[in-house]
């Protein structure tokens, strides 16, 4: 009985990532051990960060002035690094939601950060396209795809300043001038693998221009300097994140990811829009092609809906409490027949209403 | 053909757990999906880090005022939240090796950072006894068990002050008075699971008494408010550390642990000391029970011992550059077996010198 996984994250991947991880669990590569017992610093081990690292990089067509990290602590701990290495005098951030917002709070820790645009007084339901950047802030920060709101950037703005994203839930999905930012990051746990493992894609002369003392585990460039290994890393979560950046590959690539991302999200919203019984949160423009928002126009409507998604095995389809409704994420590894049967179920919803 | 993992980390687990998380990672519990794709929101996931959060305080023997937390990080973000968190005025360290050393060097940026005994100058090769904390300071802090140098604390200092302890090499290994502790914290790579997830048994009152202004992510207190969930956690690590703690209680819990672990030292310890060709590196009085490091007396038969163990199926046995010669590393998971194997492999070293 298959289930369909909408989980906004951790989240599915693909059925062959999970059967290759679960093989290297008892036996890596025919070493005899799991994966999850070798040293980080085998060969074997480093191997396998190194091939995630160099292939992070070519899918997002970033040249050798760029590195790749797997850090731990999950965008959060992004938070608070990106201005730990970069704030010195002024931040600019661009409020899209609740994870851009925290994003935020954390700067202001570390010296004076601005909010030059914000959708909150409208629930979230916009990305900004007017943004006036002072041109001496050290940086500009955006959350390139809102999870909860279903917001999505799908031009990224102009700016003389440095660019950093949060990619955390759309990195990957598309083709992209990924060289245009100066710092990514994103948790694993919804494109690029389990939970646990961070990347951070990262413009090597960006860094180094802050005057404060960095402690160890919050520095780049000592992160840098030791290949992402300054600690031990989450050895078994980097292993995944190569397994899907190695799957990812091998369907075709962002252009592909691309294609099938379209036509899950063309279909759904198509369904939304007809359905009298629903209604799309975000605004059309700025839809997601990760993550789908709607609302019920009956919210007594809901037991009946809810109980016709489990009776087709789907489940994480419940919205974040701060929208309601339903939230259906459709990342990359999300298979176009689970998207049919959300839609089959939501006709048949109208059909019996 | 079994291999003998005597890896200082990530280290050798028990089978049982290696087959349970590999199974869960096709379908856990039923559910029809993978344990590294359900949501950390969901009651299956919330199972699992509540009962490794109350199994991990009653291995330790902690009532209530203490709280458990699995972060990420490592100990190495450890060294940076301890002070963080607890250093105001003065912190007092015991400087007992590399790691005791950077858990120090990070503490230097928060405030004053006093070395109140160091063993550096004879290589590391002892605990010391006598240390004479300055009752104004904030907290001791010391290392249980030197993975590089083969020393452990065989009793715990007697201290009027906050007692903090790195144990991420020797926790849970023997009964202990882990009520002596206000804070403990260790990596998970050793004794507790797969790398990625550091647990933290904290006793809650020894916190909200500095006046700085903490991060989200760096706030213990913020965490135990969200239940060990403020942003989403390693779920692999976070349930390979329940697999391995529900291990450790089924076995008999820490006393077998302690059996199981002397009975290993005792007969390793024996050869060292037996066979003239190897010298053990630590002073008696302070081997660790965990990570046993010797020298070969005459250094240019390297070779052989290591393709001996080569042949016998040994790996990880190498020591850390900054002592060379080997180091077997014979945690709570390492099979008798696997230590009998080694002794063998020493006396054949010697019978065909």
């Amino acid at each position: 009985m298959k289930k369909h996984n909408f989980s906004a994250g951790p989240s599915i991947l693909a059925p062959e990532v999970f059967e290759k991880a679960s093989r290297a669990l008892l036996d890596f590569e025919g070493t005899g051990l799991s994966v999850a017992e070798i040293s980080h610093r085998s060969a074997e081990f480093v191997r396998v960060i190194e091939r995630a690292r160099s292939l992070a990089l070519e899918i997002a067509g970033l040249d050798d002035t760029y590195t790749a990290l797997f850090l731990q602590g999950g965008a959060s701990m992004q938070f608070l690094m990106v201005p730990y290495n970069l704030l010195e005098r002024k931040a600019a951030y661009v409020d899209t939601g609740t994870w851009a917002n925290k994003a935020h709070k954390e700067a202001t820790l570390f010296g004076e950060a601005i909010v030059v645009a914000s959708s909150k007084a409208e629930g979230y339901k916009y990305i900004p396209k007017e943004i006036n950047v002072p041109t001496e802030v050290d940086y500009l920060h955006i959350t390139t795809n809102n999870t909860i709101y279903g917001t999505e950037y799908h031009s990224i703005p102009d700016t003389k300043v440095p660019l950093v994203a949060d990619m955390s839930s759309d990195i990957f999905s598309r083709p992209m001038d990924y060289s245009k930012f100066d710092l990514i990051y994103a948790g694993s746990q919804k494109n690029l693998g389990a939970s646990g493992s961070t990347l951070v894609l990262i413009k090597k002369d960006i860094l180094g221009k802050v005057s404060r003392k960095l402690p160890s585990m919050m520095d780049y460039q000592l992160h840098i300097k030791n290949d992402s290994m300054y600690n031990t890393p989450s050895t078994f979560a980097v292993y995944v994140n190569l397994l899907v950046l190695e799957w990812l590959q091998a369907q075709g690539g962002l252009k592909a990811m691309e294609v099938r991302n379209r036509a899950k999200a063309d279909l759904l919203y198509a369904e939304i829009d007809r359905n009298p019984l629903l209604k799309g949160y975000a605004e059309k423009e700025d839809r997601s092609l990760m993550n789908v928002v709607f609302n019920l126009t009956d919210e007594s409507t809901q037991v009946r809906l809810d109980s016709l998604c489990k009776e087709a095995n789907i489940s994480g389809v419940k919205g974040h409490r701060s929208v309601g409704g339903y939230r259906a994420s459709i990342y990359n590894a999300m298979p176009i027949e689970s998207v049919q049967v959300l839609v089959e179920v939501l006709k048949e919803f109208e059909r019996t209403a």
